[in-house]
């Protein structure tokens, strides 16, 4: 790996990230809560190094996959050490740590939060807070591709890395254009929730952190009532509509956007996404609906929850904490599924869990008859060999990570349901867990040194496993 | 499928059983408990019925691997239903399907109960009861071909769905002898333990039960208080070693026996199931010394501990559930790991951790270089491909089990960690969990429908997933 080309681009990465701070010091302009000097400074800060290493000389050589899994990896670390700094700062933090933990959190789109009451923010940090969610959700390294110059082929090694899900995306032959395409869907889809939850009645500032939030899957909430204390049927349902629309693949709307309807409703991972939302909120309405006035509110309620959930979200109107074991049960099996691939959700990925299924029957088939060899089919076509391994390794990795994450934050001796939700959480970028974790408290019952792992237990699940392991390679510091 | 050869087997293994019912007979006429006439009953009709079905007209044709599937499926099934009835006949169980679970969880070698005392059993049907542990640890299917007369190839695809692990053992060509070294080798160690145990003051009862829960790494107790009840550390070091060994890939005794004493040491799986072994006593060993007087005893216990449950047998001498949180959950995760393949435990096997882990390791220098291809080895020689997709894809299908499971059972309405402790625990035939249903505890909180539930699971787990699903796949039904 070539370091001065390393240093070249996260040096770009930071003079973005001081470019992305400027809404936010505007925000603390305007409210005046007498935060607009963290920012000043970090931005000057970010802006200054970001120059003078974006000033490196490196040569102009094509660069591998590997070295594509790297930056990415370094990139999001970097920007999350940064990102912190304004945070820290306020004083509402107990410890660096904790603060840093927030911003993994954000820029990661979990949505877990250290804070009970985070409307003690200043307005700007509150701003920032949820604006990492929108920015993450999409991709630091899809908005830097779309705001600076570089060459296809590398471009397209760092968008592998970076997008979730086992095959990338590719809409266009230029990676530049395909960025922009995204972050214009994804842009315009933000601006009609914007509109939508203001017609609902919520103030310019929650109707775009609530925007962000929901658009990031993150699940950040303006205050420690969250969605639950707005109390209104319609932005409910409202969330609850976008949530899952964020939750979709996006080449879908691509697909739509070109007005190749059909296509877009062909994709097998987006039937099945929506197969898999329709059980789950009839399953949980008929099991929580004992307890509710009238079926429409158990509908809601499972619909709003089983949608924030699944996209990884984590919004909450309700304490679903306190809901029958089934349902909980069945929220912990969501968790694990996440949303499709190639959008801004996490979780093992719909697609994923296809291939596993297929996988399975495949391997009954195979049983009953050696002979016959049948590939895995993913919409009509069998899928390639590469691809196929590579999502069975990274099931199996999932769920060795998942155990020995538990492990290791058990030293915190909270109990095993707290720690097994807490790192499923926090590994899926959802935000709530169960029991000391559930959606009506915070991860501020870790120590300091748990919320580091589990701040790198997200950035680990949002990268997808590999780009973080390819840090420790030894191969990857060689020349 | 045949299904007059089907009925033909399934004959042999009724006879078989009412076989091996005839020394619990013996038991309960020595000690008069009134259980005699139980057995007699069971045995007259399953030698009846067995004769009957052994009569019918079959062809000689060859079998095919998924008639092995379904013969050890059914066989399993058949066993375990027949087997339950002494047990039910004595009155100490709430119902017919509380006796199956019993059964169930005997033959499995799970050792999970729903008794809380067992000793108001009869002596005869706590003999079987124990007995059963001896049988299912081998298998079941192993024992019949060691006394009935089949042919080599079709006892071969028996084997293979009987015998735990990816690559079923073959350690003679002819299958028949194969079954009688390794009942051999099992009778020998077995009896080696009973004189131990005699030697460390049980009495002769006990002892021989202790060494079936052990050998087959079962678990059940004789009473109430089990292995804690003793309160000798000499019983609790001789069983923490044996049933280490009983965890070891029968394989290695074979190469022993024949003197090829560097192979058995140099076996992969034999290295790190030691290996992990060592690691977990020397870490739950120091997070639990403070609460004991000496470094000996939290050595003692910890290994006992380790041993129990990464064999998967699940006896107790403390209340591990008390253990502190990282202890509790470094026992689950052996619980998910298992033993060797080829051995009398459970799990997911260390041999598929191997691969599993060496897989990760793969797909990231697949990564760093995209152009080398370098297959997973084992045993220093490269795993064929076909073995490589079955472990993976039994990984993957392990854990959407275990979810599913989990989620079936959370409709009875107990908490999280019981229901996920309890359904690893029956799926990998361990017998405690943690919360309602840890080491002091016993199953009987659950409903007769999830014990049924559970029951499956136990079964599912001890074939290894794929016999059970054969069952259900309509071309076994086509002739």
């Amino acid at each position: 790996m070539n370091r001065r080309r390393v240093l070249k681009i996260l040096g770009k990465i930071l003079m973005t990230e001081a470019m992305l701070m400027v809404p936010s010091l505007i925000v603390s302009l305007i409210y005046g809560d007498g935060d607009a000097m963290y920012f000043i400074g970090t931005i000057a800060f970010a802006a200054i190094a970001g120059f003078i290493l974006s000033c490196v000389k490196a040569p102009e050589r094509k660069m591998g996959s590997r070295d594509g899994y790297c930056i990415v990896a370094l990139a999001w670390i970097i920007i999350c050490i940064i990102g912190a700094v304004p945070l820290f700062l306020t004083g509402q933090f107990r410890s660096y740590w904790s603060a840093l933990f927030e911003i993994v959190s954000g820029f990661t789109t979990t949505g877990a939060s250290v804070l009970s009451n985070p409307e003690y923010l200043p307005h700007g940090v509150l701003f920032w807070r949820s604006f990492t969610h929108w920015v993450g959700g999409m991709g630091v390294l899809v908005f830097v591709l779309m705001i600076m110059p570089m060459e296809n082929e590398n471009s397209m090694h760092l968008i592998r890395a970076e997008v979730p899900g086992p095959v990338a995306g590719k809409l266009v032959p230029r990676m530049k254009k395909t960025s922009i395409i995204l972050y214009g869907i994804y842009t315009a889809m933000t601006a009609i929730l914007v509109v939508l939850l203001l017609f609902g009645g919520m103030n310019v500032f929650d109707a775009f952190a609530t925007a962000f939030g929901t658009a990031g899957t993150g699940g950040f909430a303006t205050s420690s009532t969250g969605i639950a204390g707005y109390d209104s049927a319609y932005i409910e349902i409202v969330l609850g509509i976008f949530m899952l629309l964020f939750g979709v693949n996006f080449n879908a709307y691509y697909l739509i956007l070109i007005k190749r309807f059909t296509d877009a409703l062909k994709i097998e991972e987006i039937q099945w996404y929506f197969g898999i939302v329709g059980v789950s909120v009839i399953a949980i309405a008929i099991n929580i609906c004992h307890s509710l006035s009238a079926v429409s509110v158990s509908l809601r309620q499972a619909f709003f929850q089983v949608s924030s959930i699944i996209t990884t979200t984590g919004f909450a109107t309700v304490d679903f904490d306190k809901w029958p074991e089934f349902s909980r049960h069945l929220l912990v099996l969501l968790m694990i599924i996440g949303a499709c691939s190639g959008s801004t959700g996490g979780g093992i990925k719909v697609s994923r869990v296809i291939v596993m299924v297929k996988s399975f029957f495949n391997e009954i088939r195979h049983i009953i008859n050696p002979s016959s060899v049948t590939a895995v089919r993913a919409n009509g076509k069998p899928m390639d060999k590469e691809t196929l391994i590579a999502v069975r390794v990274y099931v199996a990795s999932y769920f060795i990570l998942i155990c020995l994450f538990t492990l290791v934050i058990s030293l915190n001796g909270l109990d095993f349901t707290t720690n097994l939700t807490a790192v499923l959480s926090c590994f899926n970028n959802i935000g709530p867990g169960l029991n000391l974790v559930g959606p009506m408290s915070n991860f501020s019952c870790y120590a300091d040194w748990a919320q580091v792992i589990l701040s790198v237990a997200m950035l680990t699940g949002r990268l997808e496993i590999f780009p973080m392991f390819m840090l420790f390679s030894k191969s990857v510091h060689r020349r």
